[in-house]
C-alpha cells in the first residue's frame, strides 16, 4: 500500500533530515554559495536557483519518491509506480522531473488558470496534466480524490513529513558551506521550505551548535506565515500579486507551524516592486536569473524591510529560477533604470 | 611614468599569478563550481559567468590597474589616474568597472560597429567612449595613439603580462576547488584566458603537481589558436560568425603563444549552432545564462567535437554571461525544441 501523506503528523528531526540528504544526494545538486555586495551589504547568497528542476522543490520531491520506494523495498512490497501532486508551478515540475528520474509515472493537477507554458513544461517532462478547478485548493481536492481512487502516492507541495525533510537538507548543506552565518533570510509560501530549514536549525541548536537566526520573508500579497505568527494560529489569506504564482498558498502547513513559532526570529513583508527590483539587481550585478519568489528574500534587504546590523554575516537564499527569460528581460528593462 | 604594455615580454610565472590573486582578491568573486550531467557526461562547471563585470575579464583588468597603482606607490610616484583600453565588449566593460572601483578614469575605444547597448553600458559605468574605426584593430591603434598623447595607462585585452597573470588566477582558484580534474575545456579568443590558465598549469606542473590536460575550444569562425598551432606560428584570421563579438580577435597574443604550444593538449572548433545549443542547454538544464563565448567550451562536449573518455573527470569553464536576456530567450526558443 502506498504511503499516505499523514504517515507522520510532525516535523522531521535531525536524523530524518540526515537520512533524506543521503537518499537524495545522487539526484540533486550541491548548489553553490557566492559572496556579493548587494544593496550596500556584504551578503552570502546560496544559489538554490541552480537546483535540479530550477527550484529547491526537487529536494522534497525526491525525498518523497525515493522514501516511498525504499519503504516498499524494506516491506517486501512492490515499488509505487504512480505519484500524484497538486501544483500550479514549481512543485509539479519537481515531482514530474523526480518521477521521470526514478522510474515513476506522474499525474499533476493544476488549476485551469495555470499558464499554458507551465502545463506544456509538465507534459514535456512526461507527466499527465489534469487541469481542474479555478484555484490551487480545488486542484488539490481533485488530486486527493484521484489518489484515493487509484492508490497513487501523494506528494504534497509543503505540508508533508518528507517534503519538510527534503527542504531541510538545504540548510544542512548551507551550514556546511557557510558555518559562520549570523542570520539567514528565507522566502515563504506554504512554509515547506522554511519549515524544513527551521527543523534543521532546531536539531542543530538542540545538539548544542550555534545556529543563525531565521528571518521569514513574504510578499505583501501572500503573508501566510506573517499573519499566522501574529494571530498565534494558522489563518487563511487570499493570495494576491506578483508572487502568488509561486508563493501563493492560502495558509501555511500544519506540520511546520509549531516549529516556525519557535524558530522564526523575525517575519517581514516586501512589495511587488521591491521583488522586481531584487530580480533586476540579481541579473545586472550577478548574472543570476531568479523568479519573483526566488528574489523575495533578497528584496527584504535591498528594499529595506530588514536591515542587517553592522558586522552581521547575512545569508540570503535565492530559491528559484523558473522565470521566462522574456519576462525577466522586461523586469530588468523597467527596474534597472531605477537603480542607476 | 605609467607602465607601458611591453614591460614584461613573457608570460607570468607561478609567483606572479599568486601575487595577482592576492592583489585582486578583495575586488573579484570566488566564482562557484557546480556538478551537472550535460550532453550525457558528468561535468564540473566553473561558473565564471557570475564574476564581477559578467566575465573573467575582471581578473585581468583589476590586476593591471591595481598592479600599476602598487608599482607607483612603491616608486614613490603619483598613482596613475587614467586608463585606456580598446575593446568592442567584455574587456572594455571590465576595465570601466575596475577603474570606477579603484578610483581611476577610463577611456574605452570601440569600433564604430560596436552595438549601442554595449556603448551605453560603458557610459553607465562612468567610462568615456571613443567610437573609432571599423574594426577592433583600428580602435586599438587609436587607443595607442591616445595613450602616447595622454600618458594614460594601457590595459590590453589579452596580450599583456598583467592580463595573463589575472586570468591565470582563475585556474589557481579552480584547482583549489576541484583538485581532481583530468581535463579542462577553455574557450579561446585572443588567448589571454587560456594563456593565463596555461601559465598556471605550467607552474604547477613544474612544481611537481599533477595538472589537468588543457583543451582549447574555438568557434569555427574565429580559429586564431587552432590555425596558429597548426601553422607553428601566429597567423591572422578574419573573425566571422556568432562569437566574433566576444571571441573575435584577429590573432592570438604573442606572450601566450609559446606557452600554448607547450601546454594545449588538443584544439577543437565548434559551429555557431553548437554554441547556441549549449547556451540553450545551460539555461534549460541549469538556469545559467551564458553568452555565446561563455557557452563555447561546453559546446565542444554537447556538440561532439571533443569526446570525454569513460571515467575522465572533465571541467568546463563557463566564462561569460554578458548576453541580452531577449537574445537568450530567442536562442532558447529556437534550440530547446531540438533538444527534446
Amino acid at each position: 500500500m502506498p504511503l499516505a501523506p499523514s504517515d507522520f503528523a510532525h516535523a522531521p528531526d535531525g536524523p530524518a533530515i540526515e537520512a533524506a540528504a543521503a537518499l537524495i544526494a545522487p539526484w540533486v545538486r550541491l548548489t553553490p554559495v557566492i559572496a556579493a555586495d548587494l544593496g550596500g551589504h556584504p551578503l552570502t547568497l546560496k544559489l538554490e536557483c541552480l537546483q535540479v528542476s530550477g527550484t529547491f522543490k526537487a529536494r522534497g520531491a525526491f525525498t518523497r519518491l525515493l522514501g516511498a520506494q525504499l519503504a516498499a523495498r524494506q516491506a517486501g512490497q512492490p515499488a509505487p509506480e504512480r505519484v500524484v501532486a497538486a501544483s500550479g508551478g514549481n512543485h509539479g515540475i519537481a515531482v514530474a522531473q523526480a518521477a521521470r528520474a526514478v522510474g515513476m509515472v506522474a499525474d499533476i493537477f493544476v488549476p485551469r488558470t495555470a499558464p499554458q507554458a507551465k502545463q506544456d513544461r509538465l507534459r514535456a517532462l512526461g507527466a499527465t496534466v489534469h487541469a481542474q478547478g479555478e484555484e490551487y485548493a480545488q486542484a488539490l481536492s481533485a488530486s486527493q480524490a484521484f489518489a484515493a481512487q487509484t492508490g497513487a502516492l501523494v506528494s504534497h507541495a509543503y505540508d508533508q513529513y518528507e517534503t519538510l525533510a527534503g527542504q531541510g537538507t538545504l540548510m544542512r548543506e548551507w551550514l556546511q558551506q557557510s558555518p559562520d552565518l549570523d542570520v539567514v533570510l528565507i522566502a515563504v509560501g506554504g512554509g515547506g521550505l522554511i519549515g524544513g530549514i527551521a527543523a534543521w536549525l532546531e536539531a542543530e541548536a538542540q545538539a548544542g551548535q550555534r545556529v543563525p537566526r531565521l528571518v521569514a520573508v513574504e510578499s505583501e500579497g501572500c503573508p501566510t506565515l506573517h499573519d499566522a505568527l501574529a494571530a498565534g494560529r494558522i489563518v487563511d489569506i487570499a493570495p494576491q500579486g506578483l508572487a502568488a504564482d509561486s508563493l501563493g498558498a492560502r495558509r501555511v502547513g500544519e506540520l511546520m507551524f509549531p516549529i516556525a513559532q519557535r524558530r522564526v526570529a523575525a517575519s517581514v513583508c516586501v512589495t511587488d516592486a521591491q521583488i522586481r527590483d531584487a530580480q533586476s539587481l540579481l541579473w545586472s550585478q550577478l548574472r543570476v536569473a531568479a523568479e519573483p519568489g526566488g528574489a523575495c528574500a533578497l528584496a527584504a534587504i535591498t528594499g529595506g524591510a530588514w536591515a542587517p546590523q553592522a558586522g552581521e554575516r547575512v545569508g540570503v537564499l535565492v530559491c528559484g529560477a523558473n522565470v521566462s527569460l522574456t519576462e525577466l528581460a522586461e523586469t530588468v528593462a523597467v527596474h534597472a533604470t531605477r537603480q542607476r
